[in-house]
């Protein structure tokens, strides 16, 4: 039996700071792990500019609501789910997700979560824990499920190298050729295509 | 944070193979494991029963399509899909499951499986893995969750016990009074009563 373990952002939803950023005019709110590689700062930095500009959580659920998921998402998702099953594995916090989640019908979603201050302010972030879509797959395959795992960039590489079958979905050209071992889809029927053989009659 | 790992039947569906037994007009397909305590030659009684009155899984499913999720069972999880994030962890088969799962608005669904002969009838069942109820709870501890079990009967006791959180939905009295330790709910807002502390801000 098949389980798919998807990223969210890029896959079924925009990038969720990007667009924070655009809707909020606060250009410093773009930065990225290509701008700042500790991700432990680019976090405490990302927060404290939302303390700076007086942004509460409700202001950026706000500004998420607002957000649609990419077009397709909702029926490439509903395709998946009448076939097998799927979890969303994130490394978004599960509070900024929750607008765009109940868009896409409530997938399980795994990820991270913020610590919210009795004001509503973002008080800090907590990583459940490290290299946490790696080991989603390591744990559903001591179920023993086989996993079909999705993503677009560097952060789920080693999600779909644990995985039996990792297809990068429109990934940045660099990432496509460093990984030449993993099969590519460029839209949503190209994704179908790589993963309805999988799903035969005796391994739904 | 947490997920809630919870039974199907009695919890959120009816018993599937009662009510294919009434249904169907086939009595004999309603023995449980309460009538035949070895699971193995239960399953392989009932897919012989099926093979003798000439029921495909096309018909099984057909009758299964018939059945409604247990009255309030759709808000229920409505409410937890809000909140948190939840996993059906059953002892049935995907193929069974899914028009219910359709109507539940497709959780995610740990279960079994089926093969199908190419004439459309059941040739067989897989289980994915034995105690696979506990060893679900067991992997999603290892990912830092903190788990609320459901469930109404003796094959989910392993899966409520290894939970931090293990709740008896509607059992029967007997399973109530070997298991005093449990807490346990009548209805679902009696399940909400226990669920919700748990869901703090800070450990959603």
């Amino acid at each position: 039996m098949h389980i798919v373990c998807s990223d969210l952002e890029g896959v079924f939803v925009p990038e969720i700071w990007i667009n924070v950023a655009k809707k909020t005019g606060i250009d410093a709110l773009k930065l990225t792990t290509r701008d700042i590689a500790d991700y432990d700062v680019l976090m405490n930095k990302r927060l404290s500019i939302l303390r700076e500009n007086g942004l509460k959580l409700k202001d950026i659920q706000d500004v998420i609501e607002t957000m649609d998921p990419l077009e397709g998402a909702v029926n490439f998702l509903a395709w998946i789910r009448e076939r097998t099953q799927i979890i969303i594995v994130s490394d978004t916090f599960v509070q900024f997700a929750g607008p765009l989640m109940k868009k896409l019908g409530w997938p399980t979603l795994f990820c991270h979560s913020l610590s919210v201050s009795p004001d509503g302010s973002v008080a800090g972030y907590h990583l459940r824990q490290q290299n946490s879509k790696q080991k989603t797959v390591i744990s559903l395959k001591s179920l023993n499920y086989e996993i079909i795992a999705i993503g677009d960039s560097y952060n789920d590489i080693n999600m779909l190298k644990e995985a039996g079958t990792g297809i990068l979905f429109t990934p940045p050209e660099n990432v496509k050729n460093e990984f030449p071992e993993l099969p590519v889809a460029y839209n949503y029927d190209e994704l179908k295509k790589v993963i309805q053989p999988l799903l035969t009659a005796d391994s739904i």
